[in-house]
């Protein structure tokens, strides 16, 4: 065994390419309700809840590890966290919806100036719990919404499939939606800084929207904020992994972004992501989550297949491209977390 | 003037790669709500009965072309109207809800077998009066769902944004699956040679939710039942158009298809669609709706962005990339129709 194996968790190695024994693998959701324990701690607690209580959402975040030997543990809360203090009237519905969405530039400017120490201490709360309780192996991820998707919620005011009164807003008021997205980057500093203090050892940024946009209006739009993001997290030492999802037409614009490490959903094989990014820039992904449903020898070829398609270079985090369904078998996800270890220590045996 | 130039509608021509004085023009869902006169028809009939009332429906798909002069009309119908007579308990809520979707095997052999002139007539005797109506300059494009993207609906029972379900489905059931989308093709390719047959003088096949695949499943699934609808439907001697919504990632295996006309939306810049399509064939789109909401200046940059793609070969239409939303200014439409004109026809000029 290598040295530089033994001395950093898996999933750390691998954000920073390091070599490591076998690929660490965790997933998209992975607490949450394909899991019997989360549906009955459901039962008891609305989401809510189980978000804002430091034990219920670090229980929450437990429960995967204890039935599958996961290489990281991710926070148990929502994108739209850290604008809780930001008064429009956020509840979920069970998706989000705000009473008082973003219309008009002088909406912007009535945005008040909250820190998320102030306005959701729990989060803080819960990360301090969950780097106390984890083992040193098992490094716990914070996270939080890109600007631009955050956006797509406070102009539509709930979610969508086109967010075309968001996109319109954009291009019908150019200089107050950049002003927004400006306010979304300072919160989202704040928001993952402080998590990243709190104990997180890597730090997670989604765009889940990200997509909608081609790539002329990303760089002009999203990426601005994505990077003054991760550009201030850098100083954190702690991974830097961004996941623009349906985001294949905008790599080339994502491999100049201060960061270590790209999420991809499944539409690009990681092979063709690997020669967009560079060897400099690992990649997280990208299992189709349909692929659970399959009967188990079809499930191991298209493991197979992503393993392949990461190739022999360091640099690979096993995931899902999207949120596990909560249909799912959880027998079927514990195959595919052993088969993604098996089968990645065999490769690197000659 | 050209002699080639002056024989086919700009329309047709652009579709078979022939030389134009101007980019012909149309907008996806151009007969629709953004229409004040749409609107008030919608007042006095609901969407179903406008669908199925022949004079009704032509009325509807010659609105927007006594406002605007655009290159052609597009059949109003909804891209499940085939299967109308599978007897699936289809209605619109608006979205389109089955009450009895497909769950199983053998739902998939139970599904009866009916032609499209004997469920749907209407969508016949509509093409019949609107290809007697419209002038031989302005083509009627008869349209279609494609097999992936009906199925989606047929499995899931209505709309979703992942299509978790029916996404299953193709991988615990892929025998099942495959039957259904081969029964698919066959109901197109009756649906869609019938609105030849009855004046259309180009046919569409709106995949929506290609983009839901990767390219292996796609190449696996979705494209061999794309593929005989379109091999099908060569003999009858009309410009065929695929439309694979969100499908920047998969165009190296559209590239293959027997067909004319790609059609794209706003994700990957046209001059990148038409290096992986090749210069064999002709590319439709892809202005991103959201751009119409606009102030004119920069509406206006919008548009010669898309022209500039394009470039100077011959073979594009200039389109959206999505269809028009409902909140659209019909004065932006008019601007965006004459600017594409005049600078495509500034273009040919040295």
């Amino acid at each position: 065994m290598n040295r530089a194996v033994a001395l950093a968790p898996p999933f750390l190695a691998a954000c920073r390419r390091e070599p490591v024994e076998r690929t660490p693998v965790w997933m998209l959701r992975q607490a949450g309700r394909y899991l019997p324990e989360y549906r009955a701690l459901r039962e008891r607690h609305d989401f809510l809840t189980l978000m804002r209580t430091p034990e219920l959402a670090a229980e929450v975040t437990l429960q995967p590890l204890r039935r599958f030997p996961l290489d990281a543990a991710i926070l148990f809360a929502d994108i739209l966290t850290p604008i809780e203090g930001w008064d429009l009237g956020l509840s979920f519905a069970p998706g989000p919806v705000l009473e008082r969405p973003i219309r008009a530039a002088a909406d912007v400017d009535r945005l008040p100036t909250v820190s998320s120490a102030e306005s959701v201490p729990y989060v803080f709360e819960t990360v301090r719990a969950l780097a106390a309780e984890l083992p040193e192996t098992t490094p716990l991820i914070g996270f939080g919404g890109a600007p631009f998707t955050l956006f797509c919620y406070l102009v539509e005011g709930k979610g969508s499939k086109s967010f075309a009164r968001a996109k319109a807003f954009l291009w019908s008021e150019p200089e107050a939606a950049a002003r927004l997205l400006d306010r979304l980057a300072d919160s989202a500093i704040d928001y993952l800084s402080g998590q990243a203090r709190a104990g997180a050892r890597a730090l997670m940024l989604f765009d889940s929207w990200a997509g909608l946009l081609g790539p002329d209006d990303y760089a002009r739009f999203a990426r601005p904020p994505v990077e003054k993001i991760l550009a201030a997290l850098g100083p954190l030492g702690v991974p830097r992994i961004y996941f623009p999802h349906q985001g294949a037409t905008l790599l080339g614009e994502v491999a100049t972004l201060p960061l270590e490490v790209v999420a991809v959903d499944w539409r690009l094989p990681l092979s063709k992501v690997r020669a967009v990014l560079g060897p400099g820039i690992a990649v997280q992904g990208n299992l189709d989550p349909a692929a659970l449903f399959a009967p188990p020898a079809e499930l191991d070829r298209a493991i197979d297949r992503v393993l392949a398609e990461a190739g022999p270079a360091p640099g690979h985090i096993f995931n899902l491209g999207h949120g596990v369904e909560p249909a799912t078998d959880p027998g079927q996800v514990a195959r595919m977390v052993e088969r993604v270890h098996r089968r990645s220590a065999q490769g690197e045996q000659p």
